[in-house]
This record gives C-alpha cells, sequence and structure tokens, in this order.
C-alpha cells in the first residue's frame, strides 16, 4: 500500500490530514484543556461554523464518524413510531450495517435518480401515507435524509433543496443532510447551495471532516438551538462522546479559519475534471454525471482487473455479470503528478 | 483553561498525545492506505500488541473510545436474554449514559468495594441465578465486566484476576476487562497482572489510549480468533468504524514499539505517589485506598470551593451534605514542577 | 394439576375468567365486530372504565398481560436519554427478564421496604441527579414505576401516593402505577386509594385483568388524553395489538358493569384473612406484612418440603440456606373448603 | 357494527371463536394449573401439534398474535448483523409498525409476484450480498420470512417451497414461515403443502389461530429441538409470555383434536369460491390471482362507496386517484345465507 510508486485512486480517505490540521495540533498538544468538547477550541470551532453558516444560535457538536453521526441524529430526532425517508442508494440505505435498525427505525426507501431523491417523491409517500387506512399499523415518515454529494457524487441545486425542504415542513418532517464530502459540493462551481443556505433549509446537517481533510470528525449542525434536547447525553449513550473532544474542536477550528473548509476541495475538483475530460475522450462510460470529486466509471470485468494492475481503483458495485462499476476518487491530497499518470494509463 | 499559569489535575485526557504519537502521525501523513483498519500501520500494530500480549492468535480492533468499546463488545458477546455483571460503581453502572441499555442489555450490578468486586461474589450471583426456580422469568448473566484500574484506581492482583477468571469459566460467564488507564496499572509497582496474563485470563479485554497517551482511541483485543464472529460489522453497525482506521493504529504502533505502553504511565505513578504521600502528611482523608494515577479526596465542600480556586481538581461526587470527593489524576503529562506546586498549595 | 383432591394456592392465575365474563363471551361469539379496539365492545368498557375513575377525558388501551403494558408504557415514555425509578423489588426489576432494557432503558432501582418506595427516597435521587456535575453522562430519571399492590402483598396509602404523585410531579417524572393486582387492593378494608384516586395522581396505571378474573389482559389508563401521542402504533410495534381486541374489551366491560371490578377481590381478600390468623396463630413467619390476597412465610426447607406434599405452594425465594419464602395466594376464584383443608394441614 | 342485518365481509377475525373452542374453555374453566404454558392443557397441544406436523422433537410456544410471534422469532433468530429477507408486500415489510426494526434488524426486501417471492430471487440476493466486497459494511441476509397464504391470499406450492428451503440452507438462511390464515391454505384443493411438509422445509413456521377460530393466539412450531435456545426468557422479555398460557394452550389442544384445524377453514374455502366466480361472472377485476379466503377487487372509488353502503368491504390500499383495492374476506364463521345476499348485491 505504501509503495510510494503505487497509484491509489480508491478514496478520499487514503491520507492523513491536511498539514494546516497537523500544525495546530503540534502546536496545541502540550496545552490543557476540559473533556468532552467542554474546551476552548471547540468553542471556537463551534463560533466559526456558525459564523460561516450564519446561524448564530446554532447548536454544533463534534462526533468521530459519519455512520456515528447519523446513527445518533437520526435516533434522536425521531420518536419510536417513525422512520425516516432516504434514497435507495443512500448511505443509511445500504453500507452502514443497519445501524438505523440497531437504533430501532426503519429506513423508507424511495427509488434514486443518480443518487437524488425529489421534494415531489417525498411529498408523495408522505401524503400516500396520511391517506392509507391503515396507516397506524405502519412506520410514520418522520424526516427525510439527503446526502450532499450524494453517494454517487451528484449535487442537489439549491432550488431542488428549497423544494425539499419545504415538503419536509409542510408535512412535517425534519431534514437532515449528510455532508460527509461537504468540501468537495463547496469547492464544485455548479454547486449553488452554500452553508447559509443550509443552515436555513435543513433542522440538522453534518460538515464532513474525514474526508474533508481531518484525521477524523464530524461536525453536526443543528440551525435552531435545542431542537434535540438532551443530544449530549444521547451522544454519550451511542459511545460516540470523544473524552479529548479539543482532537476534533482543534481541526473544525482550523478548517474553519480562513475560510479553509471552502477551499480544500477545489484540488479535488480541479483534479477529477482533468480526469473526467479524459475518460470521455476515450470513450469510458460514466455511471452517473457527478460534477464533484467521485467519478463511477462503467467497466468489462476484464478491463477492471487490466487496469487495476496498474492502479488501485475503488470496487464499487457489480452492475451485471460482466460489468463492474468501479469508483475513481480525489481528494484534498491528490497530486496533480498522480493524476498525470493515471490518465496515461487510461 | 489555557492559561498557562493555571494548575489543573482535573483529570487524565487534559492535554494531546505523546510526542512519539505526534511525530509518527506526522511521519506518515501523506502515505495512502487503506481504510477501516485494513491498513499496513493498524497490521503492524496489531501484530505488536499480540506479541506484547502473548496472544498470537488474537484477534484486535481499533475503537475510538471506552463507552463505545464497552457497548460494542457488550452488545456482541451476550445474547439477548443475557445482562452483563459489574460493579455498582462501574463505569458501564453509571457514568455512560444508559449504553449498554441502549443495546438492549442489564447492568447486573454488585456491591463493590473499592471499586472490585470479587470472585466470591460473581459466583453466588451466578449460583443464586441457576437455583432460583424463577430464573427463566429474569435476565441471565452472560458476562462479567471489571475495570484494571477500576474508577477509584484500585488494582485487582493477578491472584484476584484468576480467581474471578476460573469462577467465569466455571459459571460460563465470559470476562471482560476494561483497560481505560491500563498503562497506569502496569507502570505501577504494585500490579502484578500483566499484559500476557490479561489476554491468558480475559475473553476480551481493552489497552486504554484516550487517557494513555493518545489522541483517541482504544484497542480491544480477544486472545481466542473469532469468539466473536462478525465483529468488524457490528462494529460498523453502532457507528464505530473509522474510516481512516489507521490514525488509530499508527498511535497504538507506536505505543507498542519499544515497550512505550509500559513506560507511559511512570511519570504519573511517580508523581501520584509524591502527591499521595504529601496529602497524608497533611491529614487529608483518601477515599480509596488507590496505588494508580488516581487519588480522590473528602473535603469539606467549604475547603473544597478553597482549593478550587488555586488548582482546578475533577469534581467526582457529593459524599453527604457537606463533604465532597475531589480527584487528583495525573499522567503521562504530568511536569514535576506542577507537582511541585500543588503540594505547596496543599 | 387438574388432580381435583389437590390443593392449589401457587398464584391468583390458576382459573380461567370469572363466569360473568365468560357468559358475556358466549353471549357475544357470533357478532361481527371492528378489530384492533375499534369495536363497540372496547368502546362501551373504555367509556364504563372512565367513569369509574372519573376521568373522562382518559385514554384507555387494553393490552394482553403485565409485563407487555409495562415495556409498551415505559418505552413510549420515556425518551431515549431517560431511565425509569423503581423498587429494587419491583417486577420491572427482577421477573421480566429484562424487558425494559430491550426497549433501551435502564431501571433505576431504589432499595424498597416492605415492596415500597417513598416520595423522599424519589426526591433525594431525582435532586442527587441534579446535583451531580457529570449528570450528563449519566441516565435521567424520567419516570417512577410503583405496583399496588406491591410484589409482596403490601400497599401505598392515599396519603403516600399524594406525597409521590407531587414529588414526581416537582421533579418532572412521569408516575405510573402497574395494578395487576389491583383489584384485591380495591376490595382491602385497608385500602384509601380508589380508582378516581389513581386517575388523579398517575400519568398512567394499569387495572389488572389476568390475575382479576379475566382469561387475560389488562386496561391501560392514561387519565390526560394524548399524554403517549401514536400509543396505537407503539402498541403494534411491540407485537402487543390484538386483532380481536374486542376479547379483552369484552372482558372490561364485563368486569366494569355493576362494579363487578370493586368487588371480585372480595373473596380472595376474605380468605387470605383467615389464612393469616391461623398462620400467626400456629407461630408461621411471615416475610411481609401484606393486607391483600398474597402472604409470604418464611419456612425451613425441610418443612418446605413436607408441606408441598400435601399443599401446592408458590416458590417465592431462597432466603438463605436453609430458609426459603412460599407464597400463599387466594384469588376471586378461591374456595372456602380449600382454605378450611389448608388450615388444617397448616 | 353489531347490527344484525349488516353484511360485514371486512376481515377473517370479526367474530369470536369456534363453538368447540368456546365449550372447551367453558368445561375447564375452573380447573386450576401452572402458569407460562406450563399447564397439562398446553403440553397435551403441543403433543398433538407434534403429531400432526410430524414432527416429534419439535419445541411448541404459544403467544397471542401474529405480529409477535413475528418480533419475537425474528429477534430471537437473528445475530445483530443480521436481517431478514421478505417479500416488499410482506407482513413485516408493511403492516407491523417497525416491529422488527424496533427489534434492531432491518428487513431486506424483495420485489413480490402476487405476494410471493422465489428461490431464484433469495438465492440472487444472498450470493449477490456474498460477492460484494463491501458486504462487511452491509446487513448480512440472515433468514427468510414467507406467508402462507400470502398477504394476498395466494399459496406457495410444495415445489416452491423445497426449492425456497433448499435455496435457504444451501446459503445459510433460516427459514421461517408465517401461518396466520395457514388453516385457509391447508383446507384449499389446490393447496399441495401439508404441516409435515412446513416442519420438514422450515426453520421455524406459526399454525395461526386468531384468524382460523381462536379468540386468539398462534403456535410457534421449531421443528429441530432448541433451535433458539432460552426463547422462553425471549418471549417474556417482549412481553409475550401469557401468564394464564393455558388460554391458547386449550384452544389449540380443541383445534388439533380431531382434525379440526384442517376442517376449520373449509366452509370459507367454498364461500370464497362462490364469491369469485360471481365476481368473475359480472365482470369485476380481482386484483391477485388467490384461491383462498380472500379476494382482492379493484374498484372505482365511486363504485366502492357504492358498494360499501350496502355490505362492509376491507380497505386494502389506493390504486391509483380513481381506484381502490377492497378485500372480501370470508372465514370459519362465515354464513352462506351471507354470501347469497352479497352476491345479490354484486
Amino acid at each position: 500500500m505504501n509503495d510510494i510508486n503505487r497509484l491509489v485512486f480508491t478514496s478520499d480517505y487514503t491520507e492523513g490530514a491536511h498539514p494546516a490540521i497537523l500544525e495546530k495540533l503540534i502546536e496545541t498538544n502540550m496545552l490543557k484543556s476540559a473533556g468532552y468538547g467542554l474546551d476552548e477550541f471547540s468553542d471556537s470551532a463551534r463560533k466559526k461554523i456558525r459564523t460561516a453558516c450564519d446561524a448564530p444560535e446554532a447548536d454544533v457538536f463534534f462526533l468521530a464518524g459519519g455512520t456515528q453521526a447519523n446513527a445518533v441524529v437520526i435516533a434522536s430526532l425521531l420518536r419510536p413510531y417513525q422512520g425516516v425517508i432516504a434514497a435507495d442508494s443512500g448511505h443509511i440505505s445500504v453500507h452502514e450495517a443497519g445501524a438505523i435498525e440497531f437504533g430501532g427505525h426503519k429506513v423508507l426507501t424511495l427509488p434514486h435518480k443518480d443518487g437524488k431523491i425529489t421534494a415531489a417523491g417525498i411529498a408523495e409517500f408522505a401524503e400516500e401515507y396520511e391517506r392509507d387506512e391503515n396507516h397506524d399499523h405502519m412506520v410514520m415518515p418522520g424526516m427525510v435524509y439527503i446526502s450532499q454529494p450524494t453517494e454517487f457524487g451528484t449535487l442537489y441545486s439549491l432550488e431542488e433543496l428549497k423544494e425539499i425542504s419545504e415538503t419536509c415542513r409542510r408535512n412535517r418532517l425534519f431534514l437532515y443532510l449528510d455532508g460527509a464530502r461537504l468540501a468537495y459540493a463547496l469547492a464544485c462551481p455548479e454547486n449553488d447551495a452554500k452553508l447559509p443556505d443550509l443552515a436555513s433549509l435543513c433542522d440538522v446537517f453534518y460538515i464532513g471532516g474525514t474526508k474533508c481533510g481531518t484525521l477524523f470528525g464530524e461536525a453536526v449542525v443543528i440551525p435552531r438551538h435545542d431542537t434535540i434536547p438532551h443530544l449530549f447525553t444521547m451522544i454519550k449513550q451511542h459511545g460516540a462522546l470523544l473524552a479529548k473532544g479539543r482532537v476534533v474542536g482543534i481541526q473544525f477550528d482550523t478548517l474553519f479559519t480562513d475560510e479553509l473548509y471552502l477551499k480544500i476541495g477545489s484540488p479535488a475538483i480541479t483534479e477529477a475534471e482533468r480526469i473526467r475530460k479524459a475518460l470521455i475522450v476515450k470513450g469510458y462510460r460514466l455511471a452517473f454525471p457527478s460534477p464533484t470529486n467521485q467519478i463511477f466509471i462503467l467497466l468489462d470485468k476484464s478491463r477492471a482487473e487490466e487496469l487495476s494492475e496498474k492502479v488501485e481503483l475503488g470496487f464499487w458495485e457489480n452492475a451485471d455479470e460482466d460489468h463492474v462499476i468501479m469508483r475513481i476518487a480525489t481528494s484534498w491530497a491528490t497530486q496533480s503528478a498522480d493524476v498525470d499518470r493515471l490518465m496515461e494509463i487510461l
């Protein structure tokens, strides 16, 4: 793996942290602070995030990872008789090993289009639930989960998010946005949904760290204070409260200093765009129209194996008996020289 | 908090990481590796831990924190009809916000003596369960949870651990040891239970990192391979699988290089011993006979307030209306000069 | 067991149903009605219960059994970060196989006195929780569970219940009363807490059927409408919604016709009183000062075995190596002639 | 509802119990017996069921209802990392208010054809899971749930069940069959899967009582003894253990005396067949090709309303904006005269 000559484009979490983060960790290392996120570094990060989101009353909690954030938020927001609406391709629907069900809740899936669901689809589901004479025997939809960018690298437009948000409010559904790769949305020229938009449209969202330059850690933002009373205790109950909470606090403090978070995804987008163009020119078939840092290509299995000898790609899924979907992911850490080499190989 | 002149003895997680760990994180930062603990750093750490524990077949998993380790291990080991025996002062009994119950299991408490339970107490509980004609209506004890050092800083002797282990096996109870502060046991002259002893006596134990010099992270050790099938998936299900698993792997790889883990607690023990002697000389009342890095003193509330103006101590609990138990904790990072100043104040 | 000459005093659920109930089931058998408790028999029973409780707005739900009622009510009332305070001898603490923990909640036990807890004990617990600086790491008490009569056959006086209720409201704790054997309290001359008192003092309570003359079934009463929104769906989710809900409805409709429920326990109390007096005269040691239909006697094991050859008693628990506590239970179905025979044997 | 002239075909649980059951309840009413299913009536019923199923080693448990049986069996059979495969139209997928997820498990849905899933569909799902390189991040299929008859009244043939069973064993999946309406399958001329077939092909199945002539109650059959260790305790934990277990035992003892269970569904099948023929003659559109006691018709909403003035039908679901699917259900209690009247109305 550490073969320095090996090309690796498997994911956006193959390296450690952005240098600025490491520096800050070194600089603060021997300072003493309170535990459990009650430290001044976490406080500072919270303030900067509130400012960046234009959400002065927001509650902000720092958790270790994305599945954890999803599990804690969903279990804490929903009442026992409720479930969460999500795309059938959503991370919580497929790749979280049943974390939402472990917390006692059903994932109510809608068919996706390029990883996205629509306001119309949500409204139809909620209205059909209301109309069903047997709905007291069914799981009530209580919230909506979307990812930005989606698991396929696609983006919701601001307009789409507004419609979804309005639909949620009309149907008394909380709206929760999973921003595991949010930096890559924010750095994407196509994107028109900014942090303050998310804060105004969502009930909860998280700003991804792990895939966006931290060693680990995500920032859960709850724009309206006390939307989830006693969340601190529920975080503890989920085993998600970090004793040295400052370790995530320091990282997010750095990411939200000098707008680093808004810029950190740029190289990933630039390099992904170069790769995408090369792929198209060379006749590769892209599985999804993704403008962000993930590119999915549909390959013959034999071609996939051939490629894999020269460059490490991410396995995504078997498309059929003969074809496979492989993922090329760039990140804040991607080197242009590596992309050059990749393009040669392709 | 960062007032450089302020004395802080509240806990053993007030600083960042041991310098050797930070260095290793810096050195490896831009190397690429696989996610989810499948990287070479985690592999290396696992090998070193197996060697240190004399447990060549052990499964080793890296988690983010102690409550998380407890919640994952207990929920994964127990069958639904079983509960876990623990001291009523145990971390899982009191300070984990119901994490074990969230996972569906009852904590079956035994009265503690200085934070410890006994083989005899466990045997009596298990045998009474068997004898009770109504036991099919009751939670079956399925495992035993102990902490080393305990929450009060006391230690189980090797002899006591052997008796407990034997009792557990005779009664078909898994034995699980919470080693959140294990480095402080291992560095303590009084301690005679070494890592290979724990591996031979326990079904599962964890080697604490967060309180023993890492930024965060604990190493769960399962001496007999596949004692918990599919634990990887259950870790994911609990939201406890780190995408950049290497970040904990690297830290434990460092802790288990050149026996650092066996030595890292020494300064804490030395300084705690100095403080303890001073306290005794000055007539303070110690609440528990702890030989490790935590010292609990029983104080008048007024005296506690007075002290707190000069040095930050940890609140432990209200003893009665007029008295409070405060904790002085040393750590790998404690400075002798700070202890000098503390002793003057006392 | 059906040996017609065998004396049986093991419990108050050894027979079928009160004859009036069977008659009503026969009479209504071929009438058609809606399912899930939406039938006119259940409606009628609900109305009568509301009247008997002087609680015109009460929600009333019919469930199959007591553990089920406890599990559903507690899981539905509590938020995830909360637990339920109960006597350590309470049914939910000991004999429900972890049903409350299966629902994700901790039982916070208080020491009992003859099966009872006190307003002072509850207040102290709640206040200590508030005072504890670490309480955000602990399970918050969210409700109080008591049984009337208790598991040991003892009774709370109206005065005691008022104090408990007031303490609960002051500390924002729901008060839930388990009335599995409520008919035996209501029929007891010592009892001064009537149904309207319970409705005014409790947030939820259940009127026991299974042990008080029905084939099965309990009536959960929630005096203030919509205290638990969507409880119907949560009942379904717990597998506790009966398709032929009318079968319990009809039984409670009968029990609440002509005040049958207030009278059905009388023979049990009369016969228990005769047995109790005989026991005292003959020098038996009673384990608890119970005025209701359960009598607990402390016996040498050898004496217990001897007795068991002539009469079937209920095993309660091992008191120590040589002694056992056995239960004599009378019920609505107890025959005076059988009590005569029992008294001879004693 | 009890309007004696009103025609009701909404469901198969609109009446009480088969007369033979009521008689037996009356006859045994004042006999004393042990609680919790440990009585001689339940023992007798268990023996008769074992004989009828040709499964001499079978464990048999009596529960109160179908959702309860499903919730208990599935939560008890699965390990935490596993889920249950079911038709997307299955009762556990739609109409159990999230009972399976409340128990911590995901329902892994397959598309249905007339309410059925196929061996091929199951195999494909299981094999794709195995092939997926990310499957350790996903819920592992651990069992298969099917209903016989299905929720749409259709039947699996013996051949289909054999294929499904073989597929399950090859893929290490438990096979669980929900027999809520099993009597109507067994009474159906088209059916070729007998009770001994189910016992030989399934790991667990339940014989429905509530919809097949009892007041309430289902018999869970586990052909191989101790497939689910400590199930008694888990039943208690789910609040599903009846104190007067004999009440269900007596009912099943009656149903399995003189092969009543094999005959009880016959009138329902005969009458359903008459209705079905009349519907076809009159040009109604049947939504599913059901040969059992449930008939689903697709109606204009206006026509549905018109019909509903004269006969009570069951609402099934909205087919589209203008059409609705209504259910006509016959049962053991259906009167030919009522069917005559229904046919006139149609």
